[in-house]
């Protein structure tokens, strides 16, 4: 049985122990769900103190020259491009990762522009399926939308597909894609492919140039820590930018925006794939997140978050009966996340949450745990297995007040 | 000639004068240029520090119910609803006003599925008529963009017009277009309108309902003073809430979002025209800009909009040479703002907002003035002008270091 003063030892040398220091979690509190709303990082109140009453308040409409607000997209793209294996210039923060999901799909459609089939997998996140039905409908039976089982994808490339669109870490099982290898076999029949980072930017490595990616998408608010709402990201291949004219074109966009034409004339690379005017606070919040992240070594996150993964799974079926795991066993094969099933999910993790751990449920009966390396050490992991434990032999989650479901569940 | 005194006097009388507090301008500036940035509200700093500090980093995830972040989206929707005549089921904040236009024009498209013509007009602002740009060309040829003078627009209400996109009140002039008017002739054959009040929510009466208008969408961060790229908004008639499935059919415009099924099934009315998860920080400040604007009496608003306009025109002829009027002279024409030519016009406003008085420059010529109520008062107008015709007596605008240009201009 693994005790305390094990995770304890474990804790006591973790290089990277001192960013905990970085982030604002609130006492008596174990965190576990960063993988939905990151941890506010301590540089954010003064940062945000400082953009508002003196970049807003004070300089006003002249920070966009002398704060350089018109390049916080480009200038924060390239610190998130050097957290997913891009170059500086191939992603543009911005919008939302459903706004951005429809830029790379109609991007895709240009690049062949005979085919009429998108392709995803059942049990994607709903954002992506549902941005697909939307352009397809939008297409009026030109485009149709296919949806595939996970087993089923490779066999469902054919010459018809117009693009490809998975995200990498599944959001409830935390299941890898193989990214390179799904590129490589879509690309040989033509096919660019679409990869959703929202769980895998800052949690793990990705290499998309090293898989020779088309096109990403990815969500500032999970493990890139940028608060709630934060701006999204899209990752696009260098060799398309030239060859893709942006559907969504706003005006930011343009060759010279401030030029105010009346045609539009794409800016050059990927500055045109900007569309609305940027979300300066937002930006601001989300670069003190990739401030933090490009601190870190990510080979390092990357070996604490599989060790994290692994000693909750490891407790979890030494201490704990009637729960089903349903993410891969093998940390390789799996994201920063572990997910355990359980029918009566809701209450437990409502009962969790009151004892102050801090995880997810979704629905039907998965209980979610992210494991943020950055603020999560191996003491929080067990103390959070020993309340779910105490939880279960207690029966306290069967209370009433457990069962009343909000808004957001 | 009006003097310091006059317009010393009409500050005493003004029944807006105390809303000035509620603004942080700083000292020795006079800001003229809220329709291109509102000023920061007092209220903000204090507001987003709790947000910051309580909301994200305390409340963490519960957030998205314990502190209604889910229903921000709608509630923020409602107030704005109140400012332009709409009903508080009619309005969603979120996104930008770019991705807005593309939301509103794929619904108009399928109100209107055998027309073939989006309409607007030469002039307006870029984003407009970019953003039809891009669905045309995604439509690939079955949707054409026309744009015509503004004198043309009534002829060009043809059958085959599936939309009609205008600007009601104009960024460059401040001109008003007769909303009433134009939604009744292109209603009249079939047409429905986008109106985009970018430059209106906020600056002067807007009665979506009286005019029984179909969509418009505006800006979060001019006159309703939300902060640099604050969300922007979508109004849509009640009536054509269940005739359209939204093309960017993210997740939360789902019915049961929280059920992350594969199929999309849109929410009851306004809800489904949501998108991406909302940007939570920018609409914290974006509400304490519209709680001081609902405090407000819009009737006073447009009648002090009105005054400094024509005092600064007034100003303006008798004291100045060399500058064109570009704005109409007519108050009940116009915006709350005022636009002058000058061929010298960038240099000129560089020279100004040295000077502590910010308006902005707008190619090729125009000097714009933006006159916002709230904060703005008629001995800042008078001053404004004074410093203007000291710059141009003296020649100082003339120096090397007011014509090198920004990124933003």
């Amino acid at each position: 049985m693994i005790t305390l003063d094990d995770v304890r030892a474990l804790d006591a040398s973790d290089p990277l122990a001192e960013f905990r220091q970085r982030f604002l979690v609130p006492p008596g509190v174990i965190y576990l769900d960063g993988n939905s709303l990151g941890a506010l990082p301590a540089s954010v109140p003064g940062r945000m103190d400082h953009m508002i009453r003196q970049e807003w308040g004070v300089d006003l409409i002249r920070s966009w020259n002398s704060n350089d607000w018109i390049n916080a997209p480009r200038r924060l793209g390239a610190k998130i491009a050097s957290l997913i294996g891009a170059k500086a210039n191939e992603v543009i923060a911005g919008e939302s990762t459903s706004v951005s999901i429809f830029k790379a799909l109609t991007s895709c459609l240009q690049l062949t522009s005979e085919r009429s089939v998108i392709l995803s997998e059942f049990g994607n996140f709903p954002t992506d399926a549902y941005m697909m039905e939307g352009l397809a409908a939008l297409s009026g039976g030109r485009i149709r939308q296919s949806l595939v089982a996970s087993e089923d994808i490779e066999s469902a490339l054919t010459t018809d597909v117009a693009a490809l669109l998975l995200t990498h870490t599944h959001y409830k099982s935390g299941r890898l894609h193989d990214m390179a290898d799904l590129t490589a076999k879509a690309q040989a029949k033509g096919i660019p492919v679409i990869w959703d980072l929202s769980h895998s930017a800052g949690a793990l490595p990705v290499d998309l140039n090293g898989c020779n990616a088309d096109f990403a998408v990815g969500c500032g608010y999970k493990y890139l820590n940028g608060g709630p709402g934060a701006p999204a990201f899209l990752f696009v291949a260098e060799r398309h930018h030239d060859k893709v004219m942006p559907v969504l074109s706003g005006w930011l966009g343009h060759a010279r925006p401030f030029e105010f034409r009346d045609e539009y004339e794409p800016a050059a690379g990927i500055d045109r794939f900007q569309c609305g005017t940027p979300a300066i606070l937002g930006m601001a919040a989300l670069e003190c997140g990739l401030d933090i992240m490009l601190e870190a070594d990510m080979a390092s996150i990357r070996a604490k978050s599989s060790a994290l993964g692994d000693l909750f799974i490891d407790l979890v079926e030494s201490r704990l009966d009637g729960f089903e795991l349903r993410s891969p066993r093998d940390a390789t094969r799996r994201g920063s996340q572990v997910s355990i099933a359980h029918k009566d999910g809701y209450a437990i993790m409502q009962a969790l949450i009151e004892q102050g751990v801090i995880g997810d449920f979704r629905a039907p009966d998965i209980l979610r745990f992210g494991f943020t390396p950055l603020y999560v050490g191996y003491e929080d992991v067990w103390k959070a297995v020993d309340t779910l434990a105490a939880i279960m032999r207690t029966d306290v989650w069967r209370d009433e007040r457990f069962s009343i479901r909000g808004a957001v569940t």
